[in-house]
């Protein structure tokens, strides 16, 4: 059975971007440190076409990841960084590049209509107007049988889980205190989910925690 | 050179404590998971007098934070629960109990000053009204060359943290969302702490991290 899995990573004192967040710093004040553990890996840089980087554990983490995953899910920002509508906005095609790392199908919650985006490299960006259960539905379709990734941001793992539509938590977390900006689990309480610890697996700069969610 | 750590339990969405505190419930709706850990130990249950419990990397740890500990620290909550000044409260001893498992000298963060309260078991409770340095200091001449462990709660932590007086934080992260409550890094930033990834230990039940506090 496929599963449907948040992948997320969070500052230590619970954060997903800094406080401030602007077209410039789309991630808040100090929110690129979040990503450093990813944007160093080889499994990060090869696929936007960047040589070197590093292998390790956390690359293999998140290439065991990407090949289990036959489609995505993302909020508009984590698409496209900024907040105003499609035909304003400076990165209307995302910031992901002509080339985008996940080489599969990826539904983007939005409210805007607008046609597919097909990119290089298996990646499609679809926009959904008609909500997270939709945009699942349709993911799990376009996945084969492989897993789902609900890339994030904090807003859509919040809706995917207070739905009940999540089975499990792949949190990064990052070893830095952000002392503001978005809250992973905003709004969220233990009616939401039950969580079991399901693996840990440790780096020199992050670490990953994998939860089950029981409904 | 013997170490400051604060050793502290925070669920996933990052609280030390639940939502609605009362006498009744001093940690707050649901805060009690986060210490069931803890509670089924071995390590816990002996010097509380019980028997049987779990002897696991757990108990391990909890065992070996214990043995490296030469004196605590802790808030007057931590220490007695409730709200009201030593007279008018039913936990003017503490919550406790005669054998409290730590062994050593505990200094109590408080305004109320109050004869040191000695303990079986070698624990004693020392009352400091003059600060959080004046205790570390208390703390560090009865600890005798071994580490000093500052127990919680969040305020006390915040405050040794913010004041660049910890070496380490130990985390035990618990597989609970508690949706509201005390938060562990309240009041916190970037400018407070860099941290760095020192060691994780994957138990079944919950995540120890400890972090390297840089300054």
């Amino acid at each position: 059975m496929p599963k449907v899995t948040a992948d997320i990573t969070m500052s230590v004192d619970g954060f997903v971007a800094g406080p401030d967040q602007t077209l410039e710093e789309p991630l808040g004040a100090g929110g690129e440190q979040l990503h450093e553990w990813a944007l160093r890996l080889a499994a990060w840089r090869r696929p936007h076409g960047l040589e070197g980087g590093e292998d390790d554990v956390d690359s293999e983490l998140v290439e065991e990841s990407l090949a289990a995953s036959g489609a995505v899910v993302m909020g508009r920002r984590m698409f496209s960084g900024g907040a105003g509508p499609w035909s304003d906005d400076a990165n209307a095609n995302g910031w992901w590049g002509d080339d985008p790392p996940f080489g599969v199908p990826v539904f983007v919650l939005t409210h805007h209509e607008r046609e597919t985006l097909p990119m290089e490299g298996g990646t499609s960006f679809t926009f959904v107007t008609g909500g997270i259960e939709s945009a699942l539905e349709q993911a799990r379709t376009a996945a084969r049988g492989k897993d789902v990734l609900i890339a994030g941001g904090a807003q859509a793992a919040q809706q995917y889980l207070k739905a009940g539509l999540l089975d499990e938590i792949q949190l990064h977390v990052a070893p830095v205190l952000l002392g503001g900006g978005v809250r992973l689990f905003e709004g969220l309480g233990p009616d939401d989910a039950k969580l079991e610890l399901e693996e840990v697996v440790e780096s020199s700069v992050v670490t990953h925690l994998r939860y089950r969610v029981e409904r």
